[in-house]
Parts: C-alpha cells; structure tokens; sequence
C-alpha cells in the first residue's frame, strides 16, 4: 500500500475530486497547508506597493491505495490539476504498511 | 519506529486521547483535515432542501512510537472511537526512518 | 528521498524558514497543527483559574529532500528553532518512494 500525498492549488480541488471519483477513486483526506516550491515565493503588488508572499496556500490530498493504483491516481491528479504554470504543485509517494478502519477489526 | 496516523470523528477526539493517556501514550500531533471513505458523503436536509456534503470535518491524529507499541495504539484508538457507524474512521501505519528533539542532541 | 517532517514552535517558523533559506532550502509545505510531547500539557492560570491546556498550537513542516540533504536540515532547524526549553520540538524522518511535479511530466 502506498499514500499518495498531492499539494494541489485549492482551485483545482473540485475538479481533481471528480477525476478522481470517475476512475473510481472516492477516499481521501484534505488538509489545508500553505507552502513554497522551487521559486521561493511571489511578490504581489497591494495597494501600490509590492509585497512578498512568501508562502501561499496549497491544499493537500492524502489517498491511500494499492500498489497498482498509484499510476493511474498520479496520471489523474496531473491531468486535473495541471495549468502549465509553476505553482501546479507536487506529488509524493510514500509506503504504508498497515490500513485498516475504526468501525470494525478487519 | 512507526508513525501510527488515525482519522477519526472529532467528537471523539477526547475519549481518544483519555484512552492512549491511560496506557501511557501522550505524545501525539493533531490536524485538522477534511474527507471522506468509500461511501463518498451524505445527503443532510438544510431548510428543506437536500445538500450533498461530499467532505466530512475530521480529526487525524500523528503518534510516532516505537514498533512494538503499534498494535495497543491501534486497539485503543478502535476501542475509544468507535461507534459501529461507518464514518468511524481509518488507521494507517506509516514507517519512519528517525525521530529527534529539537531541543537537544539526541 | 525523504521526508523531514519538522513540528516546531509557530515563533520560530520565520527563523526556521530563512536559516533553511540560506542553506539553499527552498521548497517546503507547512501545516498548523496542535500537540503535546512527553510532558503532557501546561498548567497556565487565567483569572485567577488553573486551566490544563492539555495541546498547544504548534507548525508542522514537510520538506522532501535527497537522502543526502537530510543531516543538513536536522542541523538547520535544530540550529534555529532551538530554545532549549521543553515544547522546542520534534523531528520526524520518513521514506519517500517517489516525488514529481503536476505541471510537467518528469
Ligand atoms: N520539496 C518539497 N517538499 C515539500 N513540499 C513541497 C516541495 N516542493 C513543493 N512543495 C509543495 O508543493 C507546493 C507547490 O509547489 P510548486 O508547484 O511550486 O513546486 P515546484 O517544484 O516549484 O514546481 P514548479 O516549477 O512547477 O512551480 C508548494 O507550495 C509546497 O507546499
Ligand atoms: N483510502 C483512504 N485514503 C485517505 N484517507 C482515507 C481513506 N479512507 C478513509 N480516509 C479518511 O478517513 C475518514 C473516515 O473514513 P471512513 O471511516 O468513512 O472510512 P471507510 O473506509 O469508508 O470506513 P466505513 O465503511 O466504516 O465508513 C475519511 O473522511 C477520510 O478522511
Ligand atoms: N511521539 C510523537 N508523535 C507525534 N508527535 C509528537 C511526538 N512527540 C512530540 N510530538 C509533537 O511535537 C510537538 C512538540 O513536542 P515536544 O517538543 O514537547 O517533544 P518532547 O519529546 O516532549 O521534547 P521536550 O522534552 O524537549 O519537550 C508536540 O506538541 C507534538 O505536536
Ligand atoms: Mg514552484
Ligand atoms: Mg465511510
Ligand atoms: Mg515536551
């Protein structure tokens, strides 16, 4: 089992959660983050003087799947998320070695 | 050592962490997340008219602990959050390479 | 790769950022989170009242670097996070299988 971790623009959400569901990928976990990639920042202009954002909001989904799913979860999110421009975001993949649910003892 | 993660219903998040207290587990990190299982979401009325809630409020919980204590943090967690409902929540068992104080050199 | 995982005192998150900056540490995804640590909690009086603040609000930050950056982060925070009093923080190190970016397929 694997998590895979995405950190997407928070506009993007909705449209990466239908993507998702339509190949049939309905769990997940949304966490609110803020962040920073390779170029540091954005400076803004705010009532005519710049302003450097140094972090900005991002939005983080954490779905765990099987081994095999991983591919296509990565294509998913990639082709609902992506702009072509920098800030897109960035997806890791991490191993789990146990699941299981509250509600019963599987 | 492991990084036990659990998401569980936030009313539930105090009989939690009673519980892991009472076995000597208090270390811990809490997120505030958004999400949903395989039942996708609900349908709640709201002034009459339906509202599908396609993301659920939930706690996740963080607990980095040494292998051997993993299966009592699992059992406590499910005995203390439990309801039988679906929605419970879900436990996952991440590895973790190193753990550190910032505090000290240890 | 990996994944350091830093929690962190929210008054040093600005030292933090700029100490990693400087070791050319850009990229990084920071969460609010709320914890405790062995110690439990802290009594604090308001109003005259003993109140138990059995979690208190702390940063969580995640930076995925090469195997080989790892040593230099640990350093890096612990270097400028550090007040060497209990509640300083904590540091996490997790495997990470694969990293990619959504606006391009690399
Ligand atoms: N190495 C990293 N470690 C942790 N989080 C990261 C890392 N790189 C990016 N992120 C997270 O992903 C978000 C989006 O990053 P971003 O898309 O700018 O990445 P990038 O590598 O700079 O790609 P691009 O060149 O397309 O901008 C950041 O705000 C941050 O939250
Ligand atoms: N595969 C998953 N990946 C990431 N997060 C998940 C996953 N499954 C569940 N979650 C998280 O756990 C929360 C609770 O899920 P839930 O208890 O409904 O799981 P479930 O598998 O549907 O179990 P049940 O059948 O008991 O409802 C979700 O809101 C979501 O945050
Ligand atoms: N074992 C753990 N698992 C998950 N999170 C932890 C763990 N230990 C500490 N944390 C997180 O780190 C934060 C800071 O913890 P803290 O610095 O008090 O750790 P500590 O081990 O008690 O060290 P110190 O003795 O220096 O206080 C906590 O609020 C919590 O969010
Ligand atoms: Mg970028
Ligand atoms: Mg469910
Ligand atoms: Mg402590």
């Amino acid at each position: 089992m694997k998590m895979v971790q995405a950190i997407i623009r928070p506009e993007k959400m909705e449209a990466v959660k239908k993507a998702l569901e339509e190949k049939g990928f309905i769990a997940m976990t949304i966490i609110e983050v803020r962040g920073r990639g390779e170029q540091k920042g954005i400076t803004l202009e705010f009532r005519g003087k710049k302003v450097d954002v140094d972090t900005i909001p991002k939005m983080k989904l954490e779905i765990v799947v099987k081994d095999e799913d991983v591919e296509i979860i990565i294509d998913t999110i990639r082709a609902s998320a992506r702009t072509g421009k920098v800030g897109d975001g960035k997806i890791f993949v991490l191993p789990v070695e146990r699941m299981c649910k509250v509600r019963i003892d599987d």
